[in-house]
């Protein structure tokens, strides 16, 4: 009986115009946009009373804007009576901080999952976090979603022979030995090492790649340099082509170059981050939607319905 | 026992550099930057184990940046075991977003209260928060002072006769008449008023102006709107010159423009927003330290004194 409403941030509006064209309804009026001196302003511009509402908002760059966007539309939706409030972050920015990997170092992760349920979240929809502990850091639940199945989707319809798929770093493996499994393909690892402080890295590959079709996977891509030194080592060891899928297109500083002067072939993303028109500079990115996954999970939460068979 | 500490982000360093030499001793040292894609990245370079510790940080322009950058630095201040963090907030943004004064709109002032204390702030140290009541938003203890002693003091020593003190609009009277009557001379407030929806404002003075030294004074100069149309009116009301003093210089979008073409003679701002180079563009602008008052402030808090005489 509590209605469904859907609000966007200005982190990815485009998405969140899908996921409602997936639902069959139009997108909440409100207004997000900026006084002068760059504080946010908020306007929620339709009754939201007794609602079940979503706000969609990826903490993608400008990462600081993004998230107090959405912590002062919680706010506001909060103080508005909303029946309860979904925060719907397709891309979670300070992922990557989620612990003390050196001493008095914050663990940013935890303080933003904080934020987001001091601003009044009662509950979080989120697609492939850094780490799955992050999960634990909510005190409120979280559905926590794959890409997996969309770009598996489109890997499979490329019906590719000999495909191998590798992960950049020793990190990565569960999530590639995952997609492996399911293309009924081989794994590879690319092992980094040091020797000494001011060697050279030495990139090591476990497993043959000799003649395959590389996919690199990975969750993310930020500067391109992991994935960029990976398809080089890759190449190097004679794979046939290399090319990569990345769920979220993070891609700040030299990425673009790094991507265009690469050996990839294709660097697949989806766009729980916008492209912003770097599809243009870089013809090798390729974006999926994962829209109809996300649309499919709120349906399902505001119906309370299991989400669990998303995770296939 | 507990040592004193004193950190700085980005916001303001020359003022936690100048309040350092206040208490003289040396700034805590923290690495607080970005990756790139935009991250804040904070390390804290000293041990901080059962220290008493101050961080000093206006929530300023880039404002989304600079609380971040506070919420982050806290973080890992407190997960460095520091006894006790005193967030001092020269300059506390989104300050005027501390009501609904219309439906469906946030309270950010009250939101960003709480995610200074979720971070892990036991305490908060403030100047002219532009509504008293902001106070009271926090869940943790709030010194909160005023930079009118500083004000004041550089007023005086001008010996300016036939002095008015003039509210540029009915919500800042108080501060006008505490100013007044501590300086024994006249106040005078301006009475904005829109006959109908689009109608010109006309400004009604209230108050004799006539032949008269004008000191506008407000909490804040933002896009300098408020204040420039003020001096006009006092102007044009046969004012003998009209200067203005503000507390914090938040300086948005046209202001300096404004300011350089209006008739005020001079704009007396405080450091707990860093100019930035803008008194070499707009030469009105003259800049008072508040480094002095934080200080001892700051020594007081850490000594378990009193400082409420500060509020003289
Ligand atoms: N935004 C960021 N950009 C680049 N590196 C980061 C970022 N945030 C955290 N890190 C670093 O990335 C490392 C963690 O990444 P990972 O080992 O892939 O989980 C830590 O050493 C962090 O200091
Ligand atoms: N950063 C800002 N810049 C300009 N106006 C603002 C800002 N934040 C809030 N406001 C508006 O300022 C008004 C409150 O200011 P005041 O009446 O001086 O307390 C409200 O109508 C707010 O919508």
């Amino acid at each position: 009986n509590r209605e469904l409403k859907i609000f966007s941030g200005n982190a990815n509006p485009a998405l969140a115009h899908e996921i409602c064209t997936y639902l069959g309804q139009r997108l909440g009026e409100a207004t997000v946009s900026s006084f002068s001196d760059g504080e946010i302003r908020v306007k929620v511009d339709e009754n939201v009373r007794g609602a079940d509402v979503f706000v969609v908002q990826s903490t993608c760059q400008p990462v600081n804007d993004s998230l107090l966007e959405l912590l002062i539309i919680i706010d506001a939706l909060k103080r508005s009576s909303a029946n309860r409030i979904t925060a719907v972050i397709p891309y979670f920015g300070y992922g990557r901080q989620d612990r003390k990997d050196q001493p008095r170092v914050p663990i940013s992760a935890k303080l933003v999952a904080d934020l987001i349920s001091t601003a009044g979240a009662d509950r979080v929809l989120t697609m492939d976090l850094h780490a799955g502990q992050i999960q634990g850091f909510f005190n409120v639940p979280v559905d926590h979603l794959y890409a997996l199945p969309v770009l598996l989707d489109y890997i499979t319809k490329k019906k590719i022979s000999d495909l191998v798929v590798v992960s950049p770093d020793a990190g990565g493996v569960e999530r590639a030995r995952a997609f492996a499994k399911r293309l009924q393909a081989n794994l590879a690892i690319i092992d980094k090492r040091r020797e000494g402080p001011n060697q050279a890295q030495i990139m090591n590959i476990i497993g043959d790649v000799q003649g395959k079709s590389v996919l690199l996977l990975d969750d993310m891509i930020d500067t391109a340099g992991t994935i960029v030194q990976g398809a080089q080592a890759c190449a190097d060891k004679g794979a046939r082509e290399v090319w990569t899928a990345c769920t979220h297109a993070v891609l700040s500083g030299p990425a673009l170059e790094r991507i265009t002067k690469s050996c990839l072939s294709q660097v697949v993303v989806t766009d729980t981050i916008p492209l912003r028109g770097k599809e243009q500079t870089c013809p090798k990115l390729y974006q999926l939607s994962v829209a109809p996954l996300l649309g499919e999970a709120i349906r399902r939460i505001h119906e309370d319905e299991s989400v669990s068979s998303l995770f296939a």
